[in-house]
């Protein structure tokens, strides 16, 4: 059978599941994450995996961790929504669960699980963008998922955009993550909702008469019906999104873009801008191939089950 | 013995040499490029490979070329300041020279000169940047090059570092070339020069009067001299560069930066400023390993090298 559980260590949840060598999901196990209390995380994982190993045999544990993780894929060094800090995950989860157990970060556990099953199934060289709170991603190059030196790479969220621009988590101004992302989205609906009531009018309604109450699946719902500030608000970020292609494939040149996360969700109304964009400021256009960019197919599953075919593969 | 030859095929000049299988050069031979006409081109570089061959009997052929190589190594698919347009290099070049081969862009080739000989010998994940007329650079993954899925990685001298930024020569704006290039230092002393030209005496002195008569070695110079107009120009292109390497970091997280190209000659007058910008916007900076950030050590031969040791391995 070959079965592996994959466990999707976010600062909200802890999601788990046991997963077989086609990718496919044979069962799942969620719960609360203690993000507090780093003890209590890792029991928090073994009591995910131990629910599963219950019934299911599997021969090892994958976690796709939120944080930077050590190049032995043993440590967490630093999680800004979890209480690692030099965290030895690998150690305390193995005492724990008793079976081999694989860290590694959870926007390149995702980017491995759309890559061997998902949207990439058919590339090499592509890139995973994760949208969501921020922009996570990960590499993979030859078929294989690339970390950088010190398994922090993929980290382009941080990528500077602007100069002196909007203050990011990380300490800095002006990140890519700050433009681009599903928080990005609500933040252009509540601006606008804010400085034009009138033509933010649906936007409003949805988010219940405050700019505050404006949530990301709402400003794609709007955009669907055809609401013309919601579409505005994705031709922005959409451009945001596609400037950022652009500069990846400046580095990288990839094959294949891959964009996952929340905000993905929203289809082609990201995709479009984005695209348009990205061939417009693309460096050498008409002298070199345009990468294709792809919605993500995994959506939340992508994580689980990459760390299940990493922990596979250990 | 297993000599081969390297050829930098630039927009001004041809140079090659005879290398041996330690990256040492035997004979050298340079020609000024027909960079206008493709034929003449091809006829150039044989030239220069046959009066090589004449004397040594050599392998293979490596061709660092200045454009966009294609994914099969043979086609140069354009090229900024030659005529090359889906020119048939390794092909028309290997008809007149009866040896193989193997075509690579001239940036790459330098950071695998580098990367094997030179200042990345120690190092398996690195990145050369490469700061001349513009910014060109290589990428060194698992100890081998890198080139994308199609061949043009490591351009990210057209990273857009300015939203509406200056205008670059391949059709955008903002891009980092503009800013942190041999090009970018000249144009920097220039424009003090022409707003400040008490400030800049010792610079407009070295330019012969005129802001248009400063060079880059003359600036360079200056800021060695301890004149403070140069050393103010080398901190605000230091400080572009230092932001661009982060910028990378948080994209591949390389062991090492490399900087090569005509204006590393300036040493520690440029990348005292880049390492303290580097260091300072670093994202995650103090929860993880600082990549050093080092002077490329085979000078205007790494590209001949790194050719020469790309036609060895063929």
């Amino acid at each position: 059978m070959g079965l592996t559980i994959g466990v999707d260590v976010g600062g909200t949840k802890v999601a788990a599941a046991v997963v077989d060598d086609q990718g496919a999901i044979v069962e799942k196990s969620k719960r609360p994450t203690p993000s507090t209390d780093a003890e209590k995380t890792a029991a928090a994982i073994a009591e995910a995996v131990d629910e599963l190993t219950e019934k299911h045999e599997v021969e090892a544990v994958g976690l796709g961790a939120a944080g930077f993780v050590d190049e032995t894929r043993s440590i967490m060094l630093f999680s800004p929504n979890l209480a690692w800090r030099d965290e030895p995950l690998k150690q305390k989860v193995e005492e724990r669960v008793r079976l081999p157990v694989v860290v590694e970060n959870d926007a390149n556990a995702m980017a491995w699980g759309e890559a061997r099953f998902g949207a990439g199934r058919d590339a090499d060289h592509l890139l995973c963008i994760t949208l969501g709170t921020g922009i996570g991603g990960g590499v993979i190059i030859h078929g294989e998922l690339y970390r950088g030196r010190w398994g922090i790479g993929g980290e382009w969220g941080h990528l500077r955009v602007v100069p002196d621009g909007r203050r990011c988590g990380c300490g800095n101004r002006g990140c890519w993550e700050q433009y681009a992302s599903g928080n990005a989205l609500v933040r252009e609906a509540r601006d606008l909702a804010r400085v034009s009531p009138a033509l933010a009018g649906r936007l409003l309604e949805l988010g219940e008469g405050a700019p505050e109450g404006i949530t990301g699946p709402e400003v794609t719902q709007a955009a669907r019906e055809g609401d013309a500030a919601a579409l505005e608000c994705f031709r922005i970020v959409g451009a945001w999104l596609g400037q950022g292609l652009a500069d990846l494939a400046a580095v990288l040149d990839p094959g294949l873009f891959i964009i996952g996360g929340g905000l993905s969700d929203s289809g082609d109304l990201l995709l479009a801008p984005a695209r348009e964009t990205y061939a417009k400021v693309l460096t050498g256009r008409g002298h070199r191939p345009v990468a294709p960019v792809r919605i993500a197919e995994l959506g939340a599953d992508a994580g689980m089950v990459g760390a299940a075919d990493l922990a596979r593969r250990r």
